[in-house]
C-alpha cells in the first residue's frame, strides 16, 4: 500500500480533455465515488457563485458572552469535566457529558424490568428489530467564545487533537462500543445550537450505515487491486496537483474529484493508516494544521460560512480486519437544504467542481 | 405476496411492550429498517413540538402572482408545453422542460468531438469514471398560484398523477434512461426556488445509490422470506393501526415505525406493483386522494410547512428482475439541516416519535 507513479497512457487521457474544454458541453457531469461506487452530478451552471452565499456568515450569529453555557459549563448545570487542560478556573479545553444527548449509558433497557437485553443486543419486537439507544454522548468545549481552529496557533489547534484521541482512546475500551463518531457544527446552518465553539464526540452500540459501506467499498477495491483505494488516489492527487490546497510530511488536505458538495475538503495521513487512534505523537501536530490551515482557506474564500466536520475512521471491532480502510477527515461547508431529487435518490448535485474550489482556497492566506 | 395474519406470540411480545412504557426509559431507541437495514436513532426528547416548527410556514413565503415565472410560463421563456391539460389560454396544469437543467439531452458528449461516448456510456479520465450528464428535466406546473393538492379536489389531485404517469410513459420509452425521479419541493426551505407549485420530474441516465440500496434489500428479503418485504410491513402495520393515517380500497397512508424524520409519511398500492406506471386508471383517483388527504393532515398539522415528497420506483431496466419491489410515495416536512452526525455516519436522528405523529395526524381534518 505504497504511493506509485501513473502510467503515461492515463497522463494522455487527463491532457486530452483539457485541450478540448472549449467544445460545448453537456450541462452537467457524472462522477462516479472510487470508495463507494455512488454517482455525483456536477452542474456548475446550477449553483451561486462564493460571493453569493457569503450571506451567511456565522459571525452574523454572534451571541453575548454573558448567557453563553459554555463559559463556564459547570455553572451551567454540565457535569464534572471527563477531561480538562489547565484547572477549573483557568482552562484551555474541556470534555463534558452531553446535556440533551441522543445516546446515554442510563436509564434502564427498553424493555423494562423484564428482560435483560444489555447495551448492545437487538430484540425484536413484533416485526420490528429495536435495540437500546446505549452510547455515550460528550461536547469538547475549547475556552475562547469566538477565537476556534482558523484563529488558533499549532499548538491550541494540537490540544483539540489530543483532546480528540484522549476521549476516544477511553471510549473505545467501553463495553459495546463499536464505533466512534467525532464531529463538528459550526453554525446555526450547520446545527449547531451554542454559538461558543464546542465539537462532539458520540461513541455508538452499531456500526453506522455509511462506514459499513464506505468500508464495503475500500475491501472490495483492497481484494481486487491488492491496495488501498485511498493511498491510489492520494498518489494520483498529489502527482496531478490541481485539486490539493495543503501538503506537508505526513497530511494532505484537498478537494476530492468526487466532490459530495461544493467547496468540500478532506485531509488524510500519507503513511497508511486504517484508524484514527494510530496516529502518533508527531503527526497530531502536523493534523492539526492541516486542519486549522483548511479552515482558515474556507473562512476566507467564503467569509466565515456555516460547516460541519467530522473523522471517518475503521470501526472498533476486527481492528486487524479494517486494516483495508484509511482514515481522513471531511469538511463539508453548508449551503442548500437538500431537496426532494437528493432525498429521494441519495444522488448530491454539486455546483462547484473541485478543480474551481482548489483554485479559490489556494488564493487564500490563512 | 399476499397479507398474512401475523401470529400471536408476536402480538403478546408488542403488548407487554406497551405495558412496561412506565418504566425509566433510555433517553433514545434505535429502530432498524426492514427494507435497507439501516439504524435510525428515535431520540423524542431532543425534538422541538409540533407547534414549535410552525413558524416556518410556507404560506408567509408567498410572492406576487405578477412576477411569477409560471404564472405564463411560455411568456417567462419556458419553451412550449411537453404536455397541457387544456390550451395555452385556458390550461389547468402543464409540462415544461427545466430551464435550469441538471440533465439535459443537448451538448456534446463529455469527451468533444474525438470520442463517441454516446448518451450513456461511462468512460475513463485518468483515475476516476466519469459519463455525460445526459437526461430529461421536466417541471409540472398546475394553474392556481396559491392552491395545491391539499386545497385541490379529487378531480384536480388525479390530473397531477394522470400527468406524472402520461409523462413517465414518454420518458421510459427514451434510449439511456435507467430511473425516472418524480418528486416535488414545496417551500423555501424544502428547496423550492418559485412560491408557485410545481413538481419535478428528472430521467435518468443511471441507477441512483439509494434506490439500488433499496432494491438489494428487497431483493434479499425476498430471497430469504419469499415475500414481498413493504407487503409484509403493510398487513402488520393495517392490523395494528397505530401508525396508519389514511387507507381506502387501494391505498394505505402510514408513519413508517422507523422514520428517517418527524412526521414522514409513506402512501402505499396495497396491492403488490413494482413499479408506479403499473397504477390502473381507477388506482389514479384512489392515489391522488391518498396524497391529498396525507398532505392535508400534516398542513394542517403543522401549519403548511416546507416538504419534499418523492416517489420510489422499480428501475427501468430489468421490471422482470424487480417485481420483488412494491412502489411508493414518501412525504418527508422539513426540519432542521442534517448536522456533522448525520452527514459523518448516515445515521439519521428522529425526534418525534412515528406513533406520536400519527396520533397527531389523524386528530386534524383536511
Amino acid at each position: 500500500m505504497k504511493f506509485n507513479i501513473f502510467s503515461k497512457k492515463n497522463n494522455k487521457e487527463e491532457k486530452a480533455f483539457g485541450e478540448l474544454a472549449s467544445h460545448k458541453r453537456r450541462v452537467s457531469e457524472l462522477r462516479r465515488d472510487l470508495v463507494g461506487g455512488a454517482w455525483i452530478v456536477l452542474a456548475t451552471a446550477r449553483g451561486n457563485r462564493p460571493h453569493e452565499i457569503s450571506d451567511h456568515s456565522v459571525s452574523k450569529e454572534r451571541s453575548p458572552k454573558k448567557n453563553c453555557p459554555f463559559e463556564d459549563p459547570q455553572a451551567s448545570g454540565n457535569g464534572e469535566p471527563l477531561l480538562i487542560y489547565g484547572d477549573k478556573s483557568d482552562w484551555s479545553l474541556q470534555v463534558v457529558a452531553n446535556k440533551y444527548p441522543a445516546f446515554s449509558t442510563e436509564g434502564e433497557c427498553i424493555e423494562g424490568g423484564k428482560c435483560k437485553v444489555g447495551c448492545g443486543h437487538t430484540i425484536k419486537r413484533g416485526l420490528y428489530s429495536v435495540r437500546d439507544g446505549f452510547g455515550y454522548h460528550e461536547i469538547l468545549i475549547t475556552r475562547d467564545h469566538d477565537r476556534y481552529l482558523p484563529q488558533f496557533t499549532d499548538e491550541q489547534a494540537s490540544e483539540v487533537i489530543k483532546a480528540y484521541l484522549e476521549r476516544y482512546n477511553f471510549l473505545k475500551k467501553q463495553d459495546c462500543i463499536k464505533y466512534i463518531a467525532i464531529f463538528e457544527n459550526h453554525g446555526k446552518k450547520a446545527g449547531a445550537s451554542i454559538y461558543h465553539p464546542h465539537a462532539q464526540i458520540m461513541a455508538l452500540p452499531f456500526l453506522p450505515s455509511d462506514i459499513r459501506r464506505s468500508l464495503r467499498g475500500s475491501a472490495k477495491y483492497n481484494s481486487r487491486h491488492k491496495r488501498c483505494v485511498h493511498c491510489v488516489m492520494l498518489s494520483w492527487e498529489l502527482e496531478r496537483g490541481e485539486r490539493v490546497i495543503y501538503e506537508e510530511d505526513s497530511f494532505v488536505a484537498l478537494c476530492p474529484f468526487v466532490s459530495f458538495g461544493s467547496f468540500e475538503i478532506r485531509i488524510y495521513p500519507k503513511l497508511h493508516q486504517a484508524s484514527f487512534d494510530q496516529i502518533t505523537k508527531s503527526q497530531i501536530t502536523s493534523f492539526a494544521r492541516a486542519l486549522r490551515v483548511s479552515l482558515g482557506k474556507l473562512d476566507k474564500a467564503l467569509n466565515n460560512p456555516p460547516y460541519n466536520y467530522f473523522i471517518h475512521t475503521a470501526p472498533l471491532e476486527k481492528i486487524g480486519g479494517y486494516s483495508h480502510y484509511h482514515w481522513h477527515l471531511e469538511i463539508l461547508p453548508t449551503f442548500d437544504m437538500d431537496g426532494g431529487f437528493e432525498l429521494g435518490t441519495g444522488v448530491q448535485i454539486t455546483t462547484t467542481a473541485p478543480e474551481e474550489a482548489a483554485k479559490i482556497l489556494n488564493k487564500q492566506k490563512p
